[in-house]
This record gives C-alpha cells, structure tokens and sequence, in this order.
C-alpha cells in the first residue's frame, strides 16, 4: 500500500500542533503547500521566521512589541495611574479598538487554572506587583472573561494587589451593545441587574 | 490607537491566504507562532521549505513523490493494464488505503467547471492519451465525485478517451457500508438501484 511521502507526512504532523488545526486542516494544508509555487512556500517560511525575531514582550507591560518598551508604555500622553489588566497581550488590540481607554496595560498571561496547571506564579502578578512599587498607579481596571476561572482570578487579585490609595476596578458586565433582553442568558441579566447604575 | 506591531499582521495576512484559514484562525495561528520558541518556528519553516524542495508530481501519473517516476508507476507488479483515474494526488491514499486495488493511478488534477474556469485542458487528459499510446492499458476506471461537476467530467471523458480495445469504467454508487436505507437520500438511492447486481 502506498502512502503519502514522508516529507509531506512529517509537515502535516508539525502544522498539527498548532493551535486549531486539526488533522485534515493539517493534511489539506501540507498538500496545498507541496503544490504551491517554492516561492510563495519559501516566502511563507521567511515571513515566518522574521515576526519570530522582530516580535518581543514589552518588558514593563508583557505586550507584543517591536520595540521595548512597548509603545504604549513608552507613550507620555498615556495616563499612567491607570492600569488595565487583560489576559493575553492580543485583548490590547480590542481595548484599543474601542478607542476610549486613556491608560496603560499589564499583561497577566492567562487565568488562574488549577485543573490545567496554572497557578497564579505562573502569571505576571509579581511583575505587575513590581510596577505598583515604581509607576504612580492609582487604579487597576480588572479587565479579564466572565468564565468562572476570570472571576476567581479577578477576586484573588482584588485581594492580592490591595494597598492603600490603590483602587482596584472590574469592568462593567450586563448587555452587550445592541442587544435585547430576549438574547441575555441569566447570569448576564444577573450581572445587569446587579450593576445598574442611574440615569442621569 | 494601537494595532499588532507589522511583522504580526503581515504573518496573519500570509496565513490568511492558506486554504481554510479564516481571519480569525489566521491571527490566533500568527500570535501562537510569535509566542513559540524560536527554534520551533525555524523547525516549522525548514519542514515547510524542504517539504516543498523535495516534493514533486511524477511525470507520469502526477502523484505526489520524492522519486520520479513514483513508487507506484515504477512497480512492476502492479497491474500494467488498469489505471484509476482520480481527481487530486491524494485521492490516490485513499485508494490505496482500501487496499485491493491492484492497478496503477492517473491524477487529472481537478475537474471540468467552466463557471471556476477549469475547461478541459487545463487537465492532465493529454498526458492520459499520450499514456494510452505508449503503455499496455486495457481499463480505465474512473473515479471522480458524484457531484454535478464530477458527473459531467466522466461523462465527457468517457466519450473522448473512448477508443478500440479500451474499457472505460466508472466505479460503482449506492449505499455506503455499514448505512441503511433510512440514511440514504434520494440521489443515492437511485444509483444504488440502478447499479443493482445479480447475487450470487
């Protein structure tokens, strides 16, 4: 019996690993690859290797940078009593999207996990414990999922990182933006409720 | 407001172009990738490359192959007279996986579809001819899809390939194994009727 050519078997085992591909994703991908021009597949393979070497962790806030620090760490303008605290670096981008946040970031690197291995020394919690000492923070903004493992993080760092003078902040949780009432599940409506605010 | 750092968003615009990589899944793979080790995207790049370098389509039946003429085509006990004639190189693994067929193989390299663009030469049918004048060929079987395309290609192959002393074949459609006649839809039903077969 005939079999696919080792060279073909062994990329599609490596495009496996990656994160969402599957095992014919990886083989329609390794046979896409094969029959592609060698230029775009050696153009690929650059492209690759070039973001690897050119994107590094902001050593202040943990974001994904060309230079270090990052931009917004290094930006003035920024408020720097202000600290928004999001699980990976990428939820930056959708802070920034929504172009009205005036602060700084702190990456954590993930969720409080027991069941999956991570412990909070497994995040930048000293890092972020570290810039309280130096930077003139006076607010952290919690900015993490609703998902059971964000709201325990969330609580253990409400807990951990209180001082004094040093407001510690959840984002808001209810109904999404253009969305009735007949689409929110119950604890959605529960967060709303429980986090109505009055009119003014 | 800030966005991914270049190299990120030029990786995810490279991956964005692999087939079955969405915008998102592009971005999820390229912030994996810049967050690898640095010697797993090298490793990952040189799979890639080499895959390519040392992969190339056999001269004479147009499957995948480091040597050339492949495996298959350079098999003497393989039965000379019988090609299967399928659509894409990997449809040969599938073949082959069933494991009882005993001939060698033809790739197309696609099907007939004037709407895509794909008229009949831009198929590997001249090179099928040229196989017929030169190799001891007594059957071809052909066995592309069963949709409208796949249809119309072996309808229109069947009439050109046809020659003295030449059989053409199409493998059979019904019921798949291990299916009842509740799951069949009525398509299928109608070719598993119409290719009924005498018991023995």
């Amino acid at each position: 019996m005939a079999s696919l050519p080792e060279p073909i078997t062994e990329l599609i085992s490596v495009l496996h690993k990656l994160p969402g591909i599957g095992p014919r994703s990886a083989e329609r991908l390794a046979l896409h690859l094969v029959q592609s021009e060698a230029s775009e597949v050696k153009q690929l393979a650059h492209t690759l290797v070039q973001a690897r070497e050119r994107i590094r962790t902001c050593e202040i806030c943990g974001a994904l940078t060309e230079q270090n620090p990052c931009a917004i760490c290094s930006d003035t303008r920024r408020e720097a009593g202000l600290i928004c605290l999001v699980e990976r670096a990428v939820d930056i981008i959708t802070v920034e999207k929504s172009g009205t946040y005036p602060g700084k970031y702190h990456v954590l690197g993930g969720k409080i996990s027991p069941l999956n291995g991570v412990e909070p020394e497994d995040l930048r919690i000293a890092e972020l414990e570290a810039r309280l000492d130096k930077e003139p923070i006076k607010e952290i903004v919690i900015a993490l999922g609703t998902d059971v493992e964000g709201d325990a993080t969330s609580h253990y760092l409400a807990k951990r990182l209180a001082r004094p003078g040093l407001k510690l902040t959840r984002i808001a949780h209810g109904l999404p933006a253009g969305s009735g009432i007949e689409f929110a599940d119950e604890l959605t409506l529960t967060h709303a409720m429980a986090g109505r605010r009055e009119m003014h």
